[in-house]
């Protein structure tokens, strides 16, 4: 239960809610420059783009959820319950561990285009992290400044699908979103005109009423039309500042208060954390359920080309600002 | 375009959102009990509860927006453009100004019950605050931890209805949203179970489907059913700062980001600012849509008791907390 | 359950659906101009305009669910179970009997416009027409070719509505539908607009999905807003027969197939009948359930001009045609 | 724009509407027993189970829409203008056009696991009838009373799927359909339980209301879930002609008032004709949108074992039974 928007209407944005019934102890991570890595069958990379992003550091390796790279390529994993499948490893194929998606293609490409090539050939392999981390099911969104694929390995093996609304839920398999967005085409935020009974002098209850229709529930496809509504209807500025703002108020439309969301076994669900990277200044921006004030980490010189993976929890308790009569 | 939300599931908290095209520099407004108010019509008021609320100052006069007083009785006036009439002073009425709605109700009333047997004689009178502001056609919901009702001056007259879910958004006139409502009942954060083709093994797309329906969009009734779905299907918790969190949290699936709606003129509107009062505490809590960080006002013990309107701004820039690594 | 159409687009057309878990044994009923009509509180009426509709025969007595009359003015009455609220006699008013209703109107009024005066000083009392008859809740749609208005009787006193639409249905009251349809006021039969993400080319699904959005249940408000809809999108024709069978179309979209829809009691309802009146000829067609068959009555000259009450059961198996190979 | 029902709740009875701005002439086409078949790639049949249905006849030969044989099977093609590609002849597959997919399958099967068998192979071909009859864009449904598949031929290839609802519309492919209809899994004929606000006495506005959210557009996925729940949620019946009015009740919510769908061009679509073969009794039932009295034809054991192809106009007027007063 996540979803992940892909902004490059002015600048480059991306980000994405995690959306889960429990916490994992999310830390914000930075694989600098120098940080070598190892892959279970695809060659090490020695030295690459610092990547930075949010997820767990197990026995020392960095488990991404979400990650920018600082020649502009970004990559979210979202849960794919359903439809994932990870098979052996094939010959003559890019051979990648499921947590192995994003740090390979963060560390060796340098743009959209080069990921695209690269993954023509990828296998996504069954192995997990350790015995006690079992291999997630997960699908990716991976975009730059240019545009969006989603990759997902389903029982049709390994596919790359373009992804023109830059954004990504979960399941139903992308195609699935793809066409059911085009049931959602009228919706607009101006207001509506009369088509329904031209003859009648028929007035909107209120602004807004020309989204009426938009899906306003938690499940999957809803928040993937939801994403592109709210993407394609939201000013555009130029500011940074304001941009990052503008990402922030959108994912509010998707994120989930805590417990309108209930699992199978009565568990209730929140957006544990939004985040939105900038690969231009290399710097994450983050929120958390409980904490809704704007943070963000830009690290330093000196931190990038490192070769020690850095982290720090994102975990903080609600910062309230007092306020006096002036 | 405002949605208001009284929550006494577990303490009492009163707030809304204001969602314009602009801004009419809002500020946190304090009338301290013995700052005394003066009403056109009816008879001026010395010594009452201290009113905390936001709105503006216009001439010295608080034109309050929405507030709580130190009796835990709370008012917000809401958008209500098509419907609202306002009457010539009619006698043996409770004669009030649109304008004078909130002062007069928190300065006289210290419960939900006694504003309703006020507000039996009630009628609004046309008089606007000066003849450069025009009287805002308007309607109030009023709450207190034991209930809320909702005050509305149609060509129908005064009327005051019972409002069972405390929520209140913009037009039309209450009774549609309470007639509305109905058609959603079904409507849950558990999974749904399937009843359409139960011959068929049919597995929900994800988590939330049991909220397929539910209106996403920034019309008038589509917030109303939200709000309602959100207030019941969100934990209710016992500490006060996950209270006023679970408020904003509800208010974010309320609140417009900037653009989603355009006004006829094609301007842009967004939510403005977010409030959540607590009379325990005689604290406002508020946001505004460039300051997304919550802000808290209590006014001291000397505050209260003055005789003078204190305000303070509640404008301010976004704040952003910079991370570094540990 | 039920729906009711008025169709002045060309030429006048009225009927309904009547939708319910049994059948009472309707008949077509002809109240000839020289059938006296006694009323409980209003004065008789001698000679009048010969009245064909469909009820039920009571005691002598025709109690009609719906009908026509001579000077091309129509009624219908529809179930209203929860608002209607019948009261005792009031001096000074025109005191009719819910039963009394469609006869009483259509004996005393050529016009909608002389039946609206006439309604002004109305006042529906409680009498049922037999002990073992109690008063049915209803509310009436009356209709001429120049338009149609709906009276209901509920705690606020009889009044009258326009209705732009000439549609009713049953609860809500009538100004709930009035509303309601305006949210749905973008819906159309021509190919939807791309306005949700003009940079993306999207292609709707299929020819019909301009109108993505409308209801398809058999509540009250969804068969409202489907009528509104089918009125205004469908062809209109000239000739009779196709105007007939235009009507019979947008009725099918409006029909509930047998369990379609379960009483509390888990009792399965379907429309026991169709039924459009043509004031101009005279003519009252219908179908039932278990008859698709268009069927039609056309009184002749000496029973319209008779003084006995004439009627036909509408009860008939389903006729079909055998065709052979030619 | 059409929509297929296969019905094996009791019995077995399989149908559909056609949806089209025009007439093709169409026809019953009996194709007897010794009426030899000859495909332009596949072996000829010389005798085969006799096979009745509706299309069209070209140059003496049956083009059928739909049909069934005596064996119980029975196949429907309907429009898939977007996604169907036909291919060049591939060695070792089963090369069938088109147009010869409905007369292969029922000249060759006598059951649905002999057709799922024999279709393993399939290759759907490029070949047009004629050079003035382009090849229609087809998907197909197949059932028997065993159950239902759709056979589709796309970029993919030509692939079949299990249809556990025994329903198809038109685009998009399958999988999205079945995909889609797990949204509306809530929805139900009777009355629905308060989830949304337990707390809140809430009432639904009428019977039928368990319904809210069934879509009652005629785009092609709404079709597809309104077949799905009318199919689940009518009373089945023994007799045979109470099956056979169920399947045309249901029938009628999808059948399209003419002009409620435009075509790009502005032209009005109608449900041009509704059938519905009963292979055990070798009848097929229709009704024309002109004509809405049923009709059925049974060709003679004689017409069964010809070897000449047989048919007959479906073209009729109206018919109206005129009735009298008793």
């Amino acid at each position: 239960m996540c979803t992940a928007i892909s902004d490059n209407t002015n600048g480059f944005f991306f980000g994405r809610t995690l959306d889960l019934e429990r916490s994992y102890g999310e830390r914000v991570i930075l694989t600098p420059r120098r940080s070598s890595l190892d892959f279970l069958h695809a060659a090490p990379t020695r030295e690459h783009a610092a990547i930075l992003g949010i997820g767990i550091v197990f026995d020392g390796k960095p488990l991404y959820f979400d990650a920018i790279n600082e020649s502009g390529l970004a990559v979210a994993a979202l849960n794919f319950p359903r439809s994932a499948v990870y098979r052996d490893v094939l010959p003559h194929a890019l051979n990648l561990a499921s947590f192995e998606v994003i740090p390979y293609i963060l560390a060796s490409c340098n743009s959209l285009a080069s990921a695209k090539e690269l993954l023509k050939e990828v296998n996504i392999t069954k192995e997990s992290v350790s015995a006690s981390l079992p291999a997630s099911p997960l699908h990716w969104i991976i975009a730059d400044k240019s545009g969006a694929i989603v990759l997902e390995a389903t029982a049709d093996g390994a596919r790359i699908f373009d992804d023109p609304y830059g954004v990504l839920a979960n399941e139903p398999p992308f195609p699935f979103h793809l066409s059911n967005v085009s049931s959602f085409s009228a919706l607009s935020s101006a207001p509506p005109e009369n088509k329904l009974s031209p003859d009648v002098d028929i007035m909107p209850h209120s602004l807004g009423a020309g989204a009426f229709g938009l899906p306003g529930d938690f499940s999957s496809p809803s928040r993937f039309v939801r994403a592109v509504f709210m993407k394609s209807h939201t000013d555009v500025t130029t500011e940074k500042i304001s941009s990052v703002s503008r990402f922030f108020h959108i994912m509010s439309t998707l994120s989930v208060p805590k417990g309108s969301i209930k699992t199978d076994d009565g568990a209730s669900v929140c957006t544990v954390y939004t985040a939105c990277g900038d690969p231009e200044d290399m710097t994450y921006y983050f929120t958390t359920y409980a904490s809704r004030g704007l943070r963000a980490i830009t690290p330093t010189a000196d931190e990038l080309c490192g070769d020690r993976i850095l982290s720090t929890s994102i975990e903080a308790s609600e910062h309230i600002e007092k306020v006096r009569f002036s």
